[in-house]
Order: structure tokens, then C-alpha cells, then sequence
């Protein structure tokens, strides 16, 4: 807590790299591109994993491990997704000392390495569902990196999926989009769009592709999750059937989902401030800071006082105790709310003669003295309001910045100024879309589940007959 | 469950295979080396991570996560490393379609990734101690694998940690190995020896390696664990001092210390039998199973006597409960002892009528009726008893085939014959140690803390006075 943190007026990009790397959430490494999660960001994985973990084993899935290494024939086998991955792997060459017969790749995503088991593991519909969740690192050499945005090796979940049918993938996909959506909406505070890919912006290798996008402070997108319906495209590069109820052969239906450390980033871009970090309560690693506030000549009594009430609230909530006197209480309250824990308690002498503490939101700096009494208590609901302060006020941040437009000038205005959302209309040609683009750097986020009334709309840029709702907006 | 397991009288190595494979813990994976840990042997994993993880929390540390790729010239930094490890490497020569300037390697252990950071993080005595876990993948290219046993890429945690003074480092090393000692026997049931390794066995950077040493039902030996005093060999390596107390500059002190899914291969060959797995209850995902026994008829009636049941362990135990008819209760009685399940509660009309149920011990196959009310609290007693009696068998297979032996020719007739652990002397020369692993393949496991009784004792080999106590056996 040396430096001080780049205003978000000043630079949004350096104030974003000034939380990372001054709340001590992540460090650049020698490796190009890749980053070292650090202890406090590693905390927030943690806590991302631990509930995202629970939702996926209450619907049903089960974890396991695939290997890293992939045969570097097995990314061709399925033609987009090879076109798709080709550009961004890493190559092993050589290993033990020898040149390798085949090259093996280091896993970008792992569709085809969990096909060619699914091969072996699939023979009849009692095989089916098959519902398996894998927790990794992965691989894609990337040019531009970015802490947690985009960096070539990052942590991710990747769910694959085996049904009897179609219907069957399909409500999968949808499933496991929801599940996003609620955990990061009730546990992250993040507010998300939901909605179906274009053609250009979906999956290597899927039939449709799902998201959930977030918009951040500087009022960009931020693609948080996707869910992707695979139809029987990897069934066939691996030439995976089964037996039917009816004794016949087919081919297997699949999805895949994901979430990384990506969500770190999310988090940080929604809620933080000039000061540092905000964590939403629900995923603090640490919930509340007690902080006594004395001179040597009251230490021990002030102290003594605070750490009961430390000792109290550790029954019940994730506390940390501050009473290290190298530094001033000024100093502690800055290194606190840089590191974003929700709820600060202050206690000094005329705190303790009045029987009381004072209770600090980190989010808003809000101050109350509480009857000591009543701090627990206090604290629960305070956690409570932060939750849900800090997704309505990113909820508010999105509505104000989410733009209808009836002409293209109006639009193309609003990428060159101040950004956000595009509610608009689009005629469904992929050119179009890339004109757009080309145009504003802005790109179709989602189009909505809600595609009511579309009739007499008309595609923002080319005036003809509209044929879907879209976000546009420029990305993360 | 369709194929036989071969008996471990017949062919020990083959039985190990078809264990893990028939229950369905592992499979081999198209990529030489590498095996696939499938969802009901990653659950054994899930419950060893949750376990130790809370273990290395409470004893202060916390978890990170650095990059999978090291630069190749780091590993060349410490002298003994490079040639420990540079045999096993995985390189990565190519990348976003272009040949790296530099090749990187697949971290095989991570010291050098992480003491490179280390470097940009302490700087003064109030940084330390940094206590630092990981949970990762690691490659090394063996050249003969076994599942889990010894696989190209396996799952491990690597702890890392940096002090102010050797005593403290050394403190700190023992310290997890006793957290290692404490959870295979604990949790994994797993008796082990402990003690420090001979300078031929210790890890390739180190001052000094621990280890926990377990015996397996072949008598053969198996590392399940290690610890390390890294001195401060990381600390020249990569230049990290750091300002004391007293203001002066000095190099930091180290320890490393694993565990790996070996240990899962250590839990199989421990205790399973010639039915399948046997699953210590703290471990196993599944406590108890409950299967109703049925014909058409009478299905209803015991289905819901016997789901009431199922409903009220529910409350208390991990439990399945199988009324599936598709199967006889013969199969299944066969398929949850394959898979390893510690209590097998049989519910069938006689049972009911009586108002009992009849409990089945994985472990050892015992039979006993119980009234149903007794059930919860019986399943409880019993769960703490085969974990109980799974150690002591155990304990009493490693007791009963460790030997003293004075004369050389009893010793190499054990490894000749029946194998164990050789409880001798040694006089502290390399070459004799090599020796006798030349004319036995036995090597030294542990030197055990207890040195205590060395006097007029001779080495078992060449017959000159005793430096140390050695146990020696073969080991995987």
C-alpha cells in the first residue's frame, strides 16, 4: 500500500493494473503473457470455485481430469475448431530428451481429448447423460494480454456433455447458462445480459453459443461465461454413437460451458473504486476488519476491548484483527479498504466509554456508531445491504448507459464518445455486422432471448427489415 | 462390473490395474503416459484436497497458482536441479505459430518459477516467513508408467515456503511432514514410516529430504510423501535476500514439500481386495449404500420401508441407495464392494417383517441384523471401526514382515524371496548403499529419526561400525 492508485478519470486501464497489482491480486511473471495468481486473488478463485463447484454437483455433475497434452491431430479432426485454435497453441516438440513423433499441444479447451474418451466410455443410452466438469489451466498464446482479462495460460471450469438427444443438449446449454447467471448476479453482484451468439462470435465448433455479458465502469462489455450447444459435431470428428432404447445407432448429442479467472477481472471492473478493491460480501475472503484504535498509554484496555469483540464476531463471520502498532490507524484503513474487505469496525477510547463501535461500509464509506452490543447483528445486515447495494448500483450503471437508437449516426456516436450498451436491431447478415465493426469497434454482445416485436423494426445500420434484437457494445 | 479381477495371489500388478480400471478410479489416455482420472477416482482426490488443504490453512499457508511454462534457462540455476530434472523435461519450442526465441519447459516442480517471484516480494524480514501453496499439474516424461503410481502428468500440491533462519526452515519441514504423517494415517489409514532420505534419494536441490515411507500388500515400499530443507540453494540461485532485523543483508531459507494422486495408487494397494476397492469411511465419498432386495411383487412395500431409511442415513452419512431393477441383488451386492463402499445396508422382506436391516462391512465382509431404529447409530459405530481396523491391518502387515537380520544372506534372501522392510544398519558410504542395491534392488527409504542404540552396531553389508539406521525394501 506504497503507491497510490490511478484515479479511473484519469486512466481506467492504469487504475485497473494499479488494484491488481497494489492489492496484491495478481503479478506479471517472466513468462510472456502469463500471470502469478497471488495468495488474495487466489482467495477469490477459491471462493468463486467452492460455490460454482456446489451448483454444478447439485445439477447433477461430477468432476474428473483429461490430459494437458493433446495429440496435435486430435485439433484437427473437427474443422472449425481447429481453424479456430490453430493460431493460439503451444507446441510441445520435444520431450525426455527426444524429438517426439507427433507433436503434442498444450490444451486451448479440451473437446477433443475428452471425445476420444467419451469414444471408449459411451456404448448405450444407460451410458447416458454423461455429466463431467473439469477444473484446469489452459493455453492460448495470445499477443495482447491483460491481469486475469486475458492472459495466455489461465484457470477455467470446462463442463463437457453427452445426451441421447438434441432436446436433451439443448436444455443442457440453457441449464448451465442459468447457472452462470444466477452465481454471478446473487454471489458476484455483476447484473448480466443473456442471449445467443452470431455466427461470427460463437464457439469454434459449436452449433450455437450462449453468454452472459457484463457491462464494466467504463461502461464496455465484459463476456463473463458461455454455454455451448455442440450438436453432434465432436460425436462425429470422434465417431461417438450409442445403442437407443430402440436398439439403433447414433450419434451423440454434446454441450460445453465455462467460466475463468476472467470473473476475477469482471469483479474488480464493476465494483471498485479509487481507493481499491471492492469485494461483494458473499465472496470476501474476509468479511469484516476490527481495528482498535489507541496510544501506548490505552493499549491495553483499548485492545482488550476490541479483541473480545474480534473473538465474538469469528464465531459468525470471516474476521480479520488489526492491532499491529507499526502503523497509524490512518495507514490500516487505507490498506483495508484497498484490500476491499466489506465492513471495517473501528474502536477507539471514546468508542469504548460510550459502549459502543463504529462500523464502516467499504462500498459507500458510510459510518455508524453501533451499541456494542448490537454488532454482530449490525454487521449481518450490513453484509446484506452491500450485496445487494453493489448489484443495484451496477444494475443502475448499466440501465443509464443501455441506449435505443433510431438512426445509425446516433449509434455510431455513441462508440466515439461516451460508450455502453446498443439496444438495437439488426438484419441478420453477417456483413452488416462486420461493417458495424469496422465502423464503431463495436460488436453484437448477445442477441436477447426476448425477440418480441420485431415486426416493423428495420437493422440499425442498413435499414432493411430487422430480423433480431442485438446488444452491441465494444468488449473486454 | 462385467470383467473378473484378477487375484493379487496370481499376479499383483495385474490385480492393481483392474482395480483401478474395473471400478472405474482411472483409464489410459491416448497420450503416452498420461491416464485420464475418471469421476469416481477424482472423488478420492477431491476428498484428500479438502482435507489437506484445511490442514495446510490452519498451519498458516495460503494458496497461489504461478505458471505452468518455466523459461528454460531457470531450471539451469541451481546445479543439482538441472541435473535432477533436465532427463524428464517437456519442451515447448513453438508457439502462436512461430518458434520461441527461448523454449519453455512444463514446470516438473515449480521452485524456480516461484523463487523468481519470491525475489520481487521480499524484501525485508517483515515479509517473512511466506508461506505459499500450489495446486497444480506437473510433467515429468517417465519413460514406465503405472496409473496413478507413476503417470507423465499427475495432480499434486507443492508448498513453498521462504524464512528468516535455517532453524525455522527446518522447523517448517518437519512440521508438514507431520501434517503428511498425521493425514495418511488418519484419514488414509495408511501407517507409515518417517524419517530423513540418504543423500543418493533426496531431491535434487536440496540440503535435506523427509519422507513418510508406507508398505503395500506386496510388502514393497511406497513414498507417499516428501519433504524438503531447501537450505538457501533457491535463494543463491535466484539472488533473493533480504533485510534483517539488524539491518544487514542475507539470503532467505526454504523448504518445498508434495504430495501427489500417487496417493491414491498408495490407498488402493493398501487396502483393497480381491473384490474391488476397499475405501477408508473418512475418505469415501460413498459411506453407505443402501439396497433394497425385491421381486415384482412385493417392490412397493420394501422399496418404501427401505427408502425411509436411505431418507433418514441421508441426514447424517454420505449414502446411495440402488433400487434399480435391471439388476439382481447378487450383481449389485458385487458391483458396490468393486467400487468400495464402506457399509452395505440390505433391506429385503424377511428384514422387514422382522423390523431389521441387514449391515454388510466392506472391509471384511461380516453380516449383522440390526433393529431398524439401531441402524444410524450402528452405520456410525461401524464406519469408526473399519477405519480403525483398516489401519491396524495394515500396521500389522508392515510389523509382520519388517525384519533386523544380522547376517548379509538372510538380508538379500528376503529381497529374493518374500520382500519387506529390513530394519538394519548402515555405514553412512554411497558405495555400499549402491552395493547393496546392486545385489537386491533394495534401497534406503528412510533414515529414521530414532537413531538411538547405534553403538557397537555394524553395516549390514560391508560389516564396518554403523553410521545410521536404515530401512530398506524395494520400492515403487
Amino acid at each position: 500500500m506504497a503507491e497510490k492508485i490511478t484515479p479511473r478519470s484519469e486512466n481506467y486501464s492504469q487504475w485497473y493494473v494499479d488494484i491488481v497489482v497494489q492489492a496484491q491480486l495478481a503479478d506479471y511473471s517472466p513468462v510472456k503473457g502469463c500471470m502469478v495468481i497471488r495468495p488474495r486473488g487466489y482467495a477469490l478463485w477459491e471462493a468463486v470455485q467452492s460455490q460454482l463447484d456446489a451448483m454444478f454437483k447439485e445439477t447433477g455433475h461430477s468432476n474428473a481430469y483429461f490430459p494437458l497434452l493433446i495429440p496435435e491431430s486430435f485439433i484437427h479432426k473437427e474443422a472449425e475448431h481447429v481453424e479456430g485454435f490453430s493460431p493460439e497453441l503451444a507446441v510441445v516438440t520435444h520431450a525426455g530428451g527426444e524429438e517426439l513423433e507427433e507433436s503434442l499441444v498444450i490444451r486451448p479447451t479440451s473437446e477433443t481429448i475428452i471425445w476420444s474418451m467419451y469414444k471408449k466410455w459411451i456404448q448405450s443410452y444407460r451410458d447416458l447423460p454423461l455429466l463431467i466438469n473439469q477444473w484446469a489451466n489452459v493455453l492460448r498464446w495470445e499477443k495482447r494480454t491483460r491481469l486475469f482479462l486475458r492472459t495466455t495460460e489461465f484457470l477455467w471450469q470446462e463442463g463437457h456433455t453427452a445426451h441421447e438427444t438434441s432436446e436433451e443438449a439443448e436444455e443442457e446449454t440453457l441449464r448451465m447458462l442459468d447457472v452462470y447467471r444466477r452465481f454471478v448476479e446473487e454471489y458476484m453482484a455483476i447484473p448480466v445480459l443473456t442471449g445467443r451468439k452470431s455466427e461470427s462470435e460463437k464457439f469454434a465448433g459449436a452449433i450455437d453459443t450462449y453468454a452472459i455479458e457484463a457491462m464494466m465502469q467504463d461502461r464496455k462489455a465484459l463476456q463473463a461465461g458461455t454455454s455451448h450447444f455442440l450438436g453432434q459435431n465432436f460425436a462425429k470428428a470422434f465417431d461417438v454413437t450409442y445403442q437407443t432404447k430402440e436398439g439403433k445407432l447414433d450419434y451423440v448429442w454434446a454441450t460445453s460451458w465455462g467460466v475463468s479467472t476472467r470473473l476475477i477481472g469482471a469483479l474488480i471492473m464493476t465494483h471498485s473504486d479509487d481507493k481499491g478493491l471492492v469485494v461483494p460480501p458473499r465472496l470476501a475472503p474476509t468479511e469484516v476488519v476490527v481495528v482498535p484504535i489507541f496510544k501506548n498509554k490505552n493499549k491495553t484496555e483499548v485492545t482488550d476491548y476490541a479483541s473480545k469483540l474480534y473473538q465474538e464476531l469469528k464465531g459468525e463471520f470471516k474476521v480479520a484483527y488489526d492491532d499491529d502498532d507499526a502503523n497509524s490507524p490512518g495507514w490500516k484503513f487505507a490498506e483495508w479498504e484497498m484490500r476491499g474487505v466489506p465492513v471495517r469496525v473501528e474502536i477507539g477510547p471514546r468508542d469504548m466509554e460510550n459502549h459502543k463501535a463504529m462500523l464502516v461500509r467499504r462500498d459507500t464509506g458510510e459510518k455508524e456508531a453501533v451499541e456494542i452490543e448490537r454488532v454482530p447483528s449490525r454487521v449481518k445486515e450490513l453484509l446484506e445491504e452491500i450485496q445487494r447495494d453493489l448489484y443495484e448500483k451496477a444494475l443502475a450503471n448499466r440501465r443509464e448507459h443501455t441506449y435505443r437508437f433510431n438512426r445509425y449516426s446516433d449509434f455510431k456516436t455513441l462508440f466515439e464518445e461516451d460508450g455502453g450498451f446498443a439496444d438495437s436491431h439488426w438484419c441478420g447478415d453477417p456483413e452488416c455486422e462486420a461493417a458495424i465493426k469496422e465502423d464503431t469497434k463495436a460488436t453484437i454482445r448477445v442477441l436477447p432471448f426476448d425477440q418480441e416485436g420485431l415486426e416493423g423494426k428495420s437493422c440499425i445500420r442498413c435499414g432493411k427489415t430487422a430480423k433480431y434484437r442485438a446488444i452491441f457494445a465494444k468488449a473486454y
